[in-house]
């Protein structure tokens, strides 16, 4: 059981533009990044209210219904969408500890960057996949928000090469206890 | 003939701590990365003010004896450490078009990201090696800085794991004629 990331960015680090839109991901979305065989691995999904909010101001169905999904905030007027998705209010370490439990399956933790990135810093995150966009943007969402992260080292990586155009890199990091 | 950068960085994004150190790299440089063969076959090196007294305070023997080494520069008063130093003081739209030169053989651009990012922002950077490192530094000064590069695509990308340990990634760009 794992608590995983898998996101697609930019090659110079950007995850969207800065008023949230992914266009740039359009030019690429006929390339096989596996996600089918991803997500039919995952039991459970996290994400913060405003990854939350941006899934359902798409208006469509809600993507991820085989799994329990719980959307981490402090507020109480949440729309909750159907009866998986529950509201997560005890803050991220709490969360954590529930995320370990064996009950909780295969982890995603869907975004946004921040939330990803807590997750890293408390060495939570076993493993996350990045799939390399071959576009700079020069600006927007950063992956990796400035000042989420300590330093610490990665403890394997692997990269490979997708259709020739999107670089695929796999980070295990040292988890804590 | 080609303009070339060639560069490490941590796994997100920062080629130095935010006062310039590199410490981070000491971990890492048993490891090949092709630097021998790489600065044989540059002619031409090209480095910002900042990055050339960077060296200058290493107070070790100049690191491009091979070379003939420009540095950017609107300042008089730095100091030139050998023959084979000029200081450019046309800017850098002039400096491409000397580098662009059949004389000026081959070129790597040294740095600093800054200088780095001008030369892909106008479309000048044939080829740019990044060497990733298995580390997430969380802050420092950014391998592509915020706003510089225009969104671009990129012609074509390539991906390697070196030692089990270091990711490269070579960037091939569009080239303004």
């Amino acid at each position: 059981m794992a608590i995983k990331g898998y996101i697609a960015s930019s090659m110079d680090g950007y995850i969207a533009s800065s008023d949230g839109q992914v266009d740039f991901l359009t030019d690429y979305q006929h390339i096989d990044c596996g996600y089918d065989a991803f997500i039919a691995g995952i039991d459970t999904i996290v994400m913060g209210r405003k990854t939350y909010e941006t899934i359902l101001a798409f208006g469509v169905a809600w993507p991820y219904p085989q799994q329990q999904t719980w959307v981490l905030t402090s507020r109480e007027d949440l729309r909750v969408e159907n009866e998986r998705i529950c509201l997560w209010k005890q803050g991220l370490d709490a969360l954590i500890a529930e995320l370990k439990r064996p009950e909780a399956g295969n982890t995603w933790v869907v975004g946004g960057a921040e939330l990803q990135a807590a997750f890293i810093d408390k060495r939570a995150l076993d493993t996350l996949e990045v799939y390399l966009m071959p576009v700079m943007l020069g600006t927007g969402i950063a992956l990796f928000p400035k000042e989420a992260i300590a330093k610490q080292a990665i403890k394997q990586v692997h990269t490979s090469l997708i259709d020739g155009t999107v670089i695929k890199h796999t980070y295990h990091f040292d988890v804590a206890p």
